[in-house]
């Protein structure tokens, strides 16, 4: 475990409840030491059982946003037991973002890398600046990124998938979002604004609908088509019985803003 | 039950088997009320045994597409029984849309919203008005478009389906055409003669061979691809000895059009 | 079965491990006859088994890629037996393709049709000429391309290749690119250069890491995304274990290119 002066991971939070978790390792690119899994895992296990909690923004000090595994710390005792339970751990830390039950949006100022890519595309949403940069790097040093292969093809088509991970080469900002990897590209000085965006529209909609729908989109996309529907049906019968939404749509009815 | 002088839905069939069903509730933006939803189910279970239909366009009168269910009627005498029911009715003329034997194209003139826009998203094919508008915004009243989420997420990539989940917001017909919830885009004096071509593309093919080839299409979508390549195969043995093939290869050997 | 002077399909290997075949059966549009069948299979298992090869480059000779079955022969002698025999066949040939422990690469620069595009759908990348273009045109002749519609399903959205499919009409190189068909489009005179690109990134790579994650890639696909980061993440600390990925890692920590 290192010990650092400086927290490994910023938390602040708004009066709105979008709160902005920053990746504070600059000097190491923010790569995901153990200890910053750690950090990581504990902070979103907390995020998710805190009610106040509306949004949350994935964002990186200095001048990448992340560059995935610490090589330096991974190389130092190799053995396949110490590997898989990395691996695992960091695969805990992936599912976690996908389970917390508000958005993630990753706002994407610099490179990403290997599991700093992966992380990108585990995030519910992704803004890019439009001179960062993406890749699954770890072909190039010889370990296929195969942890990262299962968000990215996730996110885009097959082939261009396989071929992000077979060359390890580039994509730009702009080819990401033409790929599905991120939303929205922003110049950089323009990048907080469209956050913002997202984040002003996320914050305006009632906890449970969004909870209840983030947690359902990713159930269904497991399931056929038939059982989807079964399990999405029950889900917005719940929702509709909530007090929020029998507001909302009440006020939609009364031509009036919903008093939430 | 409402009763209504003008039928909710109208039925029109040319020479060919091309028939166009039209949402004709205009002055309620074609939602889908529990009449609406049962009309479409009694047409569409009708429209599948009946083996002179070739294709069918679904239309709609007046002003904009379908703006989803009837939120005065699904507001009118809130209970969980009641909404499980509803959703599940709608569930079903939605997969009864997949399940028809023949191609059914959506012809997107104006606003398709909520699960108006799932109605697009669950057509085999879909053509829009470049003025047309798509959102799935029931998150904006507080309730989550959970089931137009299992169409939408099997028509766009997950981030961009997410997105347009979560925020509310229009997104383009142009914008739908890259994402890929529609086929073709045209300016509103060309929209019907761009659904013409497919229908006319559609009618001129034999109906077993798309009848065969639509089921299995959704089929193997939910299977692994080996098991996949077996349904595949056998699908396209069975389709071979079809008379109409088989005199549809023997015409291109011979080089003359096929005798259909 | 055939036989002819000339070989069905050429093979050739440089000093990188870079092999070539090219379909050579250029008067029949490379059209996969049964002959041509048993040889591409034939081909790819010995290829399977060969530590020598690095990456394929599927090729062909002539006007066209490749125009799928060879109607005369399959028109011959119908019986359900024998087409069930046959598209089993061909599937056995696409997934040893998908199967194949190295990157296959399509270079299209013909028209590619039937279950011709269903081999471009199968190859892990392809490059296109701009002026090849694809179809599935199989319903023209009444015979739903079924087993193209597995392969193409996984490429391309949903609305897209249903449209393809039901359609038959041919789209352009560059639609193919933005669709998700083909990684990479290049004017003709470019062709080679653009397919020596991936090639070379390829064979720069250890072979054990990209043979690990290609078949981790498509194996991952198949799963739910907590089973696939289990899978992941074993064949990542697998990969990790091995010399070449050891050499590469400490050969980025010491800033110098690995010795592999």
């Amino acid at each position: 475990m290192l010990t650092t002066q400086d927290p490994l991971l910023l938390r602040s939070q708004d009066a709105r409840g979008a709160v902005t978790l920053t990746l504070n390792r600059p000097q190491a690119f923010n790569s995901l030491s153990e200890a910053m899994l750690t950090a990581l895992l504990d902070e979103l296990n907390a995020l998710a059982k805190d009610e106040s909690v509306r949004v949350v923004v994935l964002a990186a000090a200095g001048k990448a946003f992340c560059a995935g595994h610490d090589l330096k710390e991974m190389r130092a005792e190799p053995s396949l037991d110490y590997y898989q339970k990395l691996f695992a751990q960091c695969a805990k830390v992936m599912m976690a973002v996908q389970r917390l039950p508000v958005p993630v949006v990753a706002k994407v100022h610099g490179i990403a890398t290997a599991a700093g890519c992966q992380l990108v595309a585990m995030c519910d949403l992704a803004v890019a600046a439009s001179t960062a940069r993406f890749a699954v790097s770890g072909v190039n040093l010889g370990l296929f990124c195969a942890t990262p292969a299962v968000a990215l093809s996730r996110n885009l088509g097959r082939k261009a998938a396989f071929e992000m991970l077979v060359t390890g080469e580039f994509i730009s900002a702009e080819e990401a979002r033409v790929k599905g990897l991120v939303n929205r590209v922003a110049v950089p000085e323009e990048l907080d604004a469209e956050v913002e965006r997202l984040v002003a529209s996320i914050v305006a909609k009632p906890r449970v609908a969004v909870s209840l729908g983030k947690a359902l989109f990713y159930r269904q996309l497991e399931s056929g088509i038939e059982a989807a529907y079964v399990d999405a049906g029950q889900t917005m019968a719940c929702n509709m019985m909530d007090d929020s939404a029998l507001e909302g749509v009440q006020a939609f009815i009364d031509k009036r803003p919903p008093r939430w």
